[in-house]
């Protein structure tokens, strides 16, 4: 019996991907185009639908259903995109109905964390597990979580805002209008920060190996590699406030298992272990034996994969 | 047509209650034993075992399910309370089975903080509600979730820590092995410690009312009652704390109704607005309009309707 199969679609702030997927969570073929400079959601979504039009034709099968994870704040119920951060002029923008009408069937659509977390627990490291918090950690931090096997989305589509739990009430301003807030301490734009707190003779070794720049994840993870020992020192700090988030989520769900994606991943063997120990000082110590860090497996392919998958399960 | 019935059994440090409880919630008859100072599992299990036979014996209709609430760790697949603050000496107490063989039928068992939870959540302030999270703000902090309408418990039963969220990675030591938690802030054994960050002013003011003595959650009520601005600033200050405990459970989840119960509920006027405020101030903005904070309704009888009725949905 052949497989079903799903496309899946993944936009991103410079690129529109799509994939044909089967219920095994397989890639089968991929097409991206580049998002130009109008980048108007009537733009971005006719790309969107030209790609999966593109994958239905060529597929030898019944293409069943169609997913599309969006970054941003986007209204699953609705198929609406209230806004998002990669394209700051969106507000309100129907693009299900757009993705939908220009290819001639019912697509389903939802925020790219989600679909991430979807595919990273279905078929990447998360497999098999019943619940699963999946971080992706790029300019910011987001999250998706799989409770009792299933995506929860809270009351209004909102959960998964880890990078605004607060590590300092009275610390440096975020841009969400809060104050400390993870995300200004364990994503790729903290190492400014981090900087900052490192002692004075740590931060001139730093500078003097960076030419006189400020730190970012990779050149921090060169220089870590090389034994860098302030480089080392960014890290231990990067870890510790994840560490401190990771531990929120701990105490607040009891759920064990992290898998970790996003571009920072990369440098995964750099900060887990400070992260697991920061952790698990801030927990419970029932949880010493069981709390897991796991890198993301599925790279780009996430969130195309949690797409299809999605769309599948809601036919 | 009969409603269906069911006991519901609540542990406590001093005594143990039961009810006889209908689908919809009701308690038509209640009894309760005072636990003495032996305090043993097998001496606990066997009073619970009385109470809910001596309800069997007195209902007129046939008794469909015996659910039991106890605090602590409590294994709920295993039936065995692992260890409980109230209860120092206990280790794996076999606590179900102790009370299924006295009473000769099968009993249901778990954490009483999630009881009190599904009591709140199906019976009391949180009826109708998809997502619910009920906080009892006692000597610590305990909190049941309600996620997609049922009790959610993560990996190993260990959901619901909230009182362990950090706020301050390098505050005060807690009895959990971390720092900064919760549960130090906006529990009852927090208020002498919030007292030491009054100014000095604030704090003799405090002291001179209080004739002397360090403050607590009843004298504080008292004297914020009468105008006492100390004692104001003292509920002030709890308040803020407990709100950003409120923001993290709100960007982890995206949940957005709290039902506060617990002794201190009965101050909630005096630190409501400030819990809020101190939430929305530490999350997106699009909460503003829909976070709510209500006050427990069921008061003492939450534990054993929410017994009762979980041990009727686990038949």
């Amino acid at each position: 019996m052949r497989e079903e199969l799903a496309i899946g679609i993944d936009v991103g702030g410079t690129k529109v991907r799509a994939g044909l997927v089967d219920a095994r969570g397989k890639v089968f073929a991929g097409a991206e185009l580049s998002v130009g400079k109008e980048r108007s959601s009537k733009e971005v979504s006719e790309k969107a639908a030209r790609l999966a039009g593109e994958l239905m034709r060529g597929s030898e099968g019944e293409v069943e259903a169609v997913g599309c994870g969006v970054p941003g704040i986007v209204d699953f119920r609705e198929g609406v995109v209230r806004a998002s951060p990669g394209f700051p002029g969106w507000r309100d923008e129907p693009m299900r109905g757009m993705i939908s009408g220009a290819l001639g069937r019912p697509v389903f659509m939802d925020n790219d964390a989600n679909m991430h977390a979807v595919g990273e627990a279905r078929f990447g490291a998360g497999r098999g597990c019943e619940n699963v918090i999946v971080l992706t950690l790029g300019s910011g931090i987001g999250a998706g979580l799989i409770l009792g096997g299933k995506l929860f989305r809270g009351d209004e589509g909102f959960a998964g805002e880890v990078g605004h739990v607060v590590l300092e009430p009275e610390g440096p301003p975020c841009n969400c209008g809060g104050r400390g807030c993870l995300e200004l301490f364990a994503a790729a734009r903290s190492f400014e920060l981090i900087e900052t707190r490192l002692s004075g003779e740590e931060a001139s070794t730093l500078r003097g190996a960076l030419g006189g720049k400020g730190p970012d994840p990779a050149s921090a993870a060169i220089l870590a590699r090389e034994g860098n020992e302030a480089a080392l020192r960014l890290w231990e700090e990067f870890g510790r406030a994840l560490g401190v988030g990771i531990a929120t989520v701990v105490n607040v769900l009891g759920v064990e298992t992290f898998v970790i994606g996003g571009g920072i991943s990369r440098s995964l063997d750099l900060f887990a272990e400070h992260a697991r120990r920061s952790a698990l000082s801030h927990t419970y110590v029932r949880h010493e034996g069981s709390l897991r860090l796991i890198r993301a497996e599925l790279g780009d392919d996430a969130g195309i994969i949690g797409a299809a998958c999605q769309a599948l399960s809601c036919r």
